[in-house]
């Protein structure tokens, strides 16, 4: 297999740090750069040793994020694992210099400059590029991804539960005004910040919800909801802190008169082709340990006759298919390689 | 301070080991006796190392649960800590010995025969006793619980829901037919099984839900909530196993058109005089890890003007609020004692 | 019982908030300050929401930790849970104004000056007071410690390691020469620091050696040990991070011509009186979570014929036995109380 | 690449899923069946739901661990991850129908009977093919590997100690009557059994040692020191659970007279060509985060000059280079392979 050089912008993060285990043992891809701010001049392997010995790891070194030195290194792919607000400076001048970019970060997920104002509190620094990029949630979006020069890969939250409710919004299965979410994430999605509210006793053997009512993730989940349903879509989130280092689950519960078997019908119709998705069954309940480290998403669902709702149950690596192995399957696809390559 | 003699039956789970905690340094208490099927015979101290040196742990022993056996060790009053569908055996033997009981089961605390069995399978033994039994939620009946012979003490996620939402629906605050709720629970929930999806390996590092859509908890907690909706409520619940020991933590949405500060009104009117629930105000988000271990259960709320709803958040300690110390509680006001001696 | 008035000096820290979870309940004690440079002016409850409810936590709000604003609230004693090389500016004017001080940071341990030196890399600010401290093991130094006007509480890891060593140094039982030490810590030991590497995802599902080979306590455990030897004591000794919030537990090997039994009956008579120390009989294995939340340590041996050496293995609460329960062991002490009031 | 049949025999428990999890994703591998008594005739998949869409994962049944059912299944080779006692009865036939075989529980790793024996509690069932077996060390008896019929694989505690002394013993730089050992095991290290201690809450919040003084793995640790030594070696060693799901550290006292460089030099020679023994340097500490999921062993050294000791420290993952991948290095070798396929 033939080898794409690839870069990536701000690896010093968990995701970054994600990004860079599947790269390095990516059979289709050659690491030709990582940048930092914080540890421009040290040794990849100074900075994780966990990646000593793998792939290519002990011959890079942490770069300055300048457009100059990026260039330099000959890529012709940049991941950004860039903090919010951050990435958006970093995306145009390597789009200008033919460098075909996948943004981790918010961004570039909105398509509606005002609801971008809304929930990030300024107005959008590039909105021609934000219009142009695409939301790089390859079971919806494969197509354009493959042909895109920008694409904002999706949130963690906003995968988990964007997938199971899709295709039933697009179906007019269920009833769009009645969605209610309560997702729990772990750690690792708050980033890597030496924040006292992150500290390992101030997490551990504690849950709890936070950014009620309004989280910023909304912003996207709704987007997109929309879309699906043709109408205007507002739900009801509430994210929350769990003890663990990585993994989301997403309980959705939506108004249908569907039962549990048709809306398993709709969601295998939907995914009869998505390697990644991976249905349990009417009642199945998924469990993060089955996803993490992996770009699987787990999707169950129960009808509940007693209320005419149905809920839906998700669950993922919010560093995998929440974040690093979803950008490279949009890479992936980018590239003209198998969707799954490097990341089954 | 004059001490009651008490007695645990069922003393060598979970929901034993916190009474035994309590109990033992319990100022109004003389813990007169502990009954264990599995470890009759054996030292308390031998099956909790813990206890060695706690109040008079080193003088206790084990031992069967028979009526003679638990009659003969002078106790007033009997905590039952057994499985559901054991406990309905054991009180009627107690209670007509004039021992008053609380059992932290479920076994008594539904009022309705025909919904005990539709939730619980098989026709309620002694619906006499079911009957009488007053649902020991102090902050809702305290009266009924003092003259009590049979205490029914609430589950943990039926507390954890019941505190937020009932001053809600007893003013008509809210729209009863719109209550979802996702619960995230500790694994000591579970109870002390040596059932190998419980092991460490399983529980850590991973989050699911489980038994959707319709737990058996369900039953108790509608037949509160129609109580104080004075109409039928059915709602939509999924408890969450998360990798806590101890813990619960509540998401309840709700359609209101009441704003934040007319919910924290309603809340704060409701729980003006009780000691143990903390409101922390608008938008305020609990925090299992800050109600562990005690009596307090934590209750945030947020209105969300975008879905006119509300969200309430509750945490609290399942082993505590939701099961050893809230039996405490109703001992205590059955004691005749402040109902804070012991467990504040 | 009266109630003594006590004050905490830097009550912001770990070791701070389990000070006062048990100041707040102790019967001996009004606790009439606390101070915090980061939070002065705030109340308690709001850096410390888990104490609303508790004791007069409502009443009370953090002051600056100025002599004069300290002196003001007629503390009769103070803690002080300040950081290394911090609590010796603090401990002088207190003790100069009548105050008796117990402290629970490293500066007043050593009586040797040149010893502080090599170990803390300065001269020590206040050497006087420093001899003056008395070593607050309240098992061995009872006596001096009712009389102190400063009491100087062990660490952590120096509790774990010289309860189990001392009474058998004494009697000549073991060769002083042969120790070797390795212990594993809870997280909260680091102190509550935005240190990235104390973060959740860093410490969870990790655990790791530091501070090799001469971790700074290594200087107050020799001391004592040497005392009891009646010569000089060098050990090795290793300190682990293990993710746990609490706990310490040290596994001690030394040379021995001792039986098993002959080790036993010499921790037995050392011990008889000591209501915190817990012998668990030979072959006996300690566990960090029975003694969490307590004044506990659990003690464990073996003898191993094979290498001629016993194996000595202890388990306590880090900031119980390892700091804040012990301080308060100690001031029951100096109080004239018995010594297990608000700690048992 | 061709790929070689292989077989996993025992393959339901933590090391069964952790050779699953690399050998349906190994290129040089084809995996031809899976054997469990417990799951006969489950999908392999129902059980390791974590393993849909990996691999021929889907494929795949459990099948009974009968002869003629694993050699109708063409495997070439097959591996044992039975408990041990079990393998021992498994190894003969399997090796008599001419499939090679690793097997990773303990029943082969002696060479000495009356050590089995003693250690184990009875006789040997296979004296013979005990003897035959060759210690599956790759950085030690790679040749050896290639050759064998049977390879009995090293257990988790003895890799991460062997590994940073044999090379110290070899050139007789360290005392080896001195040496002294704590480790540290993940949960996973005891296996999936349904066994109350290891249920979530008893080992979460949990550290304990266990096993004292006479631990089983003590047996090949030293046979291998012993070796190593060219004398009989003893050795002082304590396993504690620490509530991780997997990794091992181990902290190893050895007297020597060698300065820390001269310990760095003698590993850096021993293994320059082993491409899974990462050197950390002089003070460098491991942590088990860094090596989890993989085959890499880290090993840290200081010198202690105080006590003439050197501390050597080291992390694996118990159930990679400490059983499922050390298994496939092995294999690797045996099947003319690169060391790392599959595996790095």
């Amino acid at each position: 297999m033939s080898r794409t050089k690839c870069l990536v912008v701000g690896a010093s993060g968990y995701t970054g740090a994600e990004l860079l285990r599947l790269l390095l043992r990516h059979p289709g891809v050659e690491l030709v750069g990582v940048t930092s701010r914080q540890y421009a001049g040290s040794a990849l392997t100074e900075v994780f040793p966990k990646y000593r010995g793998v792939g290519n790891a002990d011959d890079l070194a942490f770069i300055e994020p300048e457009a100059a030195a990026m260039t330099k290194t000959g890529a012709e792919f940049a991941f950004l694992a860039l903090p919010h607000g951050v990435a958006s400076e970093f995306a145009r001048p390597l789009v200008d210099a033919g460098i075909r970019v996948i943004d981790l970060s918010a961004d570039f997920r909105l398509n509606d400059a005002a609801v971008y104002e809304e929930f990030y509190g300024s107005a959008h620094p590039d909105e021609a590029l934000m219009t142009e990029a695409v939301y790089g949630l390859p079971e919806v979006y494969a197509d354009e991804i493959k042909a895109a020069r920008l694409v904002a890969s999706p949130g963690c939250y906003p995968t988990s539960i964007l997938l199971p409710l899709l295709p039933l919004l697009r179906t007019k299965a269920v009833d769009p005004a009645t969605i209610h979410v309560a997702s729990m994430s772990g750690v690792s999605g708050a980033g890597k910040k030496a924040d006292p509210s992150l500290l390992f006793v101030e997490c551990n053997e504690s849950v709890r919800p936070y950014s009620v009512p309004k989280h910023r993730h909304l912003s996207e989940i709704e987007q997109e909801l929309s879309a699906a349903a043709g109408e205007k879509v507002a739900i009801s989130f509430t994210p929350h802190l769990v003890p663990i280092n990585a993994g989301i689950c997403s309980t959705i519960y939506v108004a249908t008169e569907k039962s549990g078997a048709e809306i398993g019908n709709l969601l295998e119709s939907a995914y009869a082709n998505a390697p990644f998705v991976r249905l349990l069954g009417e009642n199945g309940c998924p469990d993060t340990k089955n996803v993490v480290g992996s770009n699987f998403i787990d999707i169950g669902w129960a009808e509940d006759e007693r209320t005419a709702r149905a809920v839906l149950l998700s669950a993922e690596d919010n560093l995998g298919k929440g974040a690093g192995s979803q950008a490279i399957q949009s890479f992936n696809l980018m590239a003209g390689l198998d969707e799954t390559t490097g990341i089954l």
